[in-house]
């Protein structure tokens, strides 16, 4: 089965609610850049796909970087002197900074205000805190709460460990007919927070487990990492393999209501044009960026050094809503309807990147006869032609080997299947025929996998 | 004599009613993509020109496509058991599908109306039907009158041979300075219908007519072809020819009183840019619109194993006018004024693209002395230059060689004419040399030219 | 010290007063493109910068010209039968065409008035009028007061000289770390005329006092010469060194209220994108023109012999203000605080030029740790960043050694002196390294210039 059919088959709903019941299911879990909260959640993700776990022993180099100590927490607190718990990692993990060294003392009211974080401007929130970096520790609370500390001192507990570990990641390989590849890019390292980024990890589960079965073109690549250091380590390791890379799409904010935003990558590349156009065609309104260094791990992607045609496909980009980073960002933000629309411009994506291919016309002097042949109708004289017949004389006259067939539904401006349609229709008479593929000469299996080995 | 002088000569007014004349004399014939309607109108054409006519026999092959069999029509009619001819070819040659089989018999009602065609949006006009390359039959009618076909049977007759024969076109050649061509296509196959395309039909004659006389620097071709079949067999016979085709129009639709439409070459050409400049510099408004492959022969000379740089200038284009194809595109949807007016904007795109050529300043090195020479105005210290001084400063500042006089008219926003004026006088006081010319070699007439012998 | 140093201590306040003294102080000069009001000016301008005078002798051809003889005129007149001076040179300079023939004669009142130039729009204001090369007289007068010449006949006096001397021009050298050249050219031929263009030669020489003590990178020159003919005499006598011109802008009219004005050059330059950055970045409304061979003495900078990346930096442009090349270009219309803000968007544009350097990433794999060097808050999970950070983060993505500063200031939105201090923090930090500059061979020095000799 090829994407086109597949897409034709999926029960788009369903999807929907089982992506909905994916993010529902690893919402509690405490995750963080290391640390078992993040296996935890991999050992969930490998119930949907073939997924292999990758573990980094804290102080590896990895390029000016270098792998920190494992973080764990079992439990955090605040007591009043009557022994109330006030702030309690027990009701959200996000009460905690993350990468807090663990503590337990007195503390007076105006040095444990300087460890609180809280956001004037939506006081019944939490914020989303973190000193993976710089050794500290700190609370988040809800800023009407504040008030609340009136006590002179207060005891303060951070269970946690900072110890030499591991980092983890997970890699899910699809091989195709050749190793060009198309990566996927999910940052999995956000504790109870569902838009950012639990929908892109349901997300980007969901599109691996429905190509796993399909004959495909490319191959596939999805990353489950930590943010900004999991891709810092992941390209270290596989700089090899980077050249092989035609695609990319970081993947995040996906199941919140708001409109597509697609960020460009930085060099300008076929993925953008993909995107772009199927937005385009999708008829709903939708924002294209351009390339920015601020943002996801499209930022790794895309310096300078390896400069990778990685765009990032959201609905409301980080930064853009107000429950981001915050106990807001909770599942009533996101919703099965918009990551199952999600999940349909991502396999709309995928239609077009594996089915942009060129090719030139077996009769480029003139036009071919396409009404013997049954591809037009005799009847001379009418005014107008149906956009089917139009993509065929589209795809004639551009199929000169030098436009792909994006390219011509991009001219012709008819939507990428039509084109696609009709490219296959004038194939199965002789009309077309192919431009040799990208490199076929690395097809998949043929060269020894390090990241499935 | 030149391009520039014959347009200040000409008697538009007179011209437009000449060419009217020509369509009022053409309009009666019933052509079609062969036969002896056609032939008789290059028979009329050539009193006017000198017009050299090629017959292709029936069976030929011509790149995917095979030369029909050549089809004549003598009469045709349907008659209720009155004998009544209600429906009749002798009123309108339009009311016969084009490529009819020959037919006589009784046919019922129901068998009838099956193989009739009318406009309900548009009840009292008669569609204008053909089927070339499918053996059927059918009649086109007012959809007014369908409701009086009430009898259950009628008498069909249609007086039509179809069988082996030839297909003709017309080539007027006139020759220039140089072997480089200004092909100008019309199709001459359709039967009674004025604006499309009896109009570029006179339109093109009278080009040819007033151009034959004159000091040429391109050599210029004029095709009366039938439709799609006609400029294929053309290009098979002169696939030879076809490098030196440096500009190119297809004419039709000239006649009518919309505003001018220009459809670009596929591959952008300086054809494109002459004709949008002398649109953009006419004062009226106009549309430019990107090649597409539908419309008439430029779909052929646009194929991309030819992709010749040839547009279409039209004023409203096919499909785009309530009449076309419809037995209201007579003789009342043309006048000789709209006829003059697009003879006017073709005069002025032939004087571009016979004067658009590149030259050097003898004096790259800062400006020339103008006033020393008489031409620029003594007087210093003015706040403001007229457009003739200032088109010499254009010129002598954009001629590096580079630059044409169409790309300084157009960085200058000054037309053409203006700018061609300003290199003539620089010139001619040595300031400006030319850049050799197109193709010098390939001067008219030291080549062989099979279409003429 | 530098540039951007320098601009912080400026008092812009006090400069535009300077510069406005200098104007008034040069306003009764009586200059033409030869004689000695020039030469006077060029000694007044000497009081402030290191000023070389060149004098070349009429009768020197330079390129298509004739270095032309020298015109002084001591005094002029027009009296009536009463023996008063109803048009005097010694109340406005403006009252005599210049380059007027000597004369003394009385006139007719007919042959008078074919020798008067005045503008009925503007009846108060005296027109300013030349003919340098065309050998006549005349006189320019109040339109309003032409009604007044009713009598039969006037005495006239034109109490020049026209001879064999020297025109002469100043030029002001200031060497920098390379020999690639800043070129900043001045009109200063006119005579009682403010804004055209003693406000440009203020300007001009403010900036070249202002430079004169600072370490450069580029070297820089100043040139105070007659209009037209002035740079085509340079352009003559230093066509070795053109080459080493990388920018230039021509003052002019920079001392009016109106928005600024910027006519790129004919090529598209790094000074054009400079200029224009600056002018998007100032906060006020300005415009942007495409080259034309018509204004100042970038029409012979910007020949197609020479073609060099001179543009012209105005506020008001010529020809666009009413009061231009009249009585009415005094003392009023130009003000202190519109220079001084001249002088900051042309130290704007410097500092751009200045620091406008590639560079690249010595980590241009993934983006280096900032947090642990410092330079980028350790508190993670905030939804937005400072420009300063914002702007490490472009200079570190783009400095792929293709990108210089200004691209990447144009690419991030951002001001170009974010974008370098941003730079200056990474390069103190080792994350970046610079790009050779250009022409590191050209010391300045190291060639002997025959222009300071």
């Amino acid at each position: 089965m090829r994407i086109e059919e597949l897409k034709r088959g999926v029960d788009f709903d369903a999807a929907g609610e089982e992506m909905y019941a994916l993010v529902a299911e690893l919402y509690p879990v405490c995750r963080s850049i290391t640390g078992r909260g993040f296996r935890e959640t991999l050992a969930r993700l490998s119930r949907h796909v073939d997924l292999a776990r990758h573990d980094v022993p804290s102080g590896t180099r990895v390029f000016d970087w270098t792998v920190p100590r494992e973080w764990n927490i079992a439990d955090a607190w605040v007591k009043n002197a009557a022994g109330e718990r006030l702030i309690d990692f027990r009701r959200s993990n996000l009460h905690v900074v993350q990468y807090s060294v663990p503590l337990r003392r007195r503390v007076s009211i105006e040095e444990l205000k300087r460890h609180l974080h809280s956001i004037p401007e939506h006081p019944h929130w939490i914020p989303y805190r973190t000193s993976y970096y710089d050794e500290s520790w700190g609370f988040c609370i809800e800023h009407e709460r504040l008030a609340q500390l009136d006590e002179p001192e207060y005891e303060v507990c951070i269970d946690s460990t900072l110890e030499d570990g591991r980092l983890s990641y997970g890699e899910c390989a699809i091989a195709g007919d050749t190793g060009a590849e198309f990566l996927f890019s999910c940052h999995a390292c956000h504790p109870s927070l569902c838009n950012d980024n639990l929908s892109g990890v349901a997300l980007a589960t969901w599109i691996a487990k429905l190509l796993a079965p399909l004959r495909l073109r490319f191959s596939y690549r999805f990353l489950f990492i930590p943010g900004t250091i999991g891709s810092i380590t992941w390209l270290s390791r596989n700089q090899h393999r980077t050249g092989r890379i035609r695609h990319g799409l970081v993947v995040a904010c996906v199941g919140d209501g708001g409109r597509f935003h697609y960020k460009r990558s930085r060099k300008g590349a076929d993925i953008d044009r993909a995107v772009e156009h199927v937005l385009r065609h999708s008829g709903a309104a939708h924002e294209i960026r351009d390339f920015s260094p601020f943002g996801y791990d499209e930022r790794q992607y895309c310096s300078p050094g390896f400069d990778l045609p990685v765009g990032s496909l959201t609905r409301t980009p980080n930064s853009a809503f107000p429950e981001y980073h915050t106990s807001a960002d909770n599942l009533d933000l996101v919703a099965p309807r918009h990551l199952a629309e999600s999940l349909r411009r991502y396999l709309d994506v995928i239609e077009v990147v594996e089915n942009d291919r060129r090719y030139t016309s077996t009769n480029p002097q003139c036009e071919p006869q396409l009404g013997r042949r049954g591809l037009y109708s005799p009847a001379g004289g009418v005014a107008q032609r149906e956009p089917q017949e139009m993509a065929l004389l589209w795809v004639l006259n551009m199929s000169d080997g030098r436009h792909g067939l994006l390219d011509i539904a991009e001219r012709a401006g008819l939507d990428f299947a039509t084109i696609r349609d009709a490219a296959q229709r004038l194939s199965s008479h002789g009309l077309l025929e192919p431009v040799a593929d990208v490199c076929p000469d690395e097809a998949a299996g043929s060269a020894p996998d390090p990241a499935r080995s």
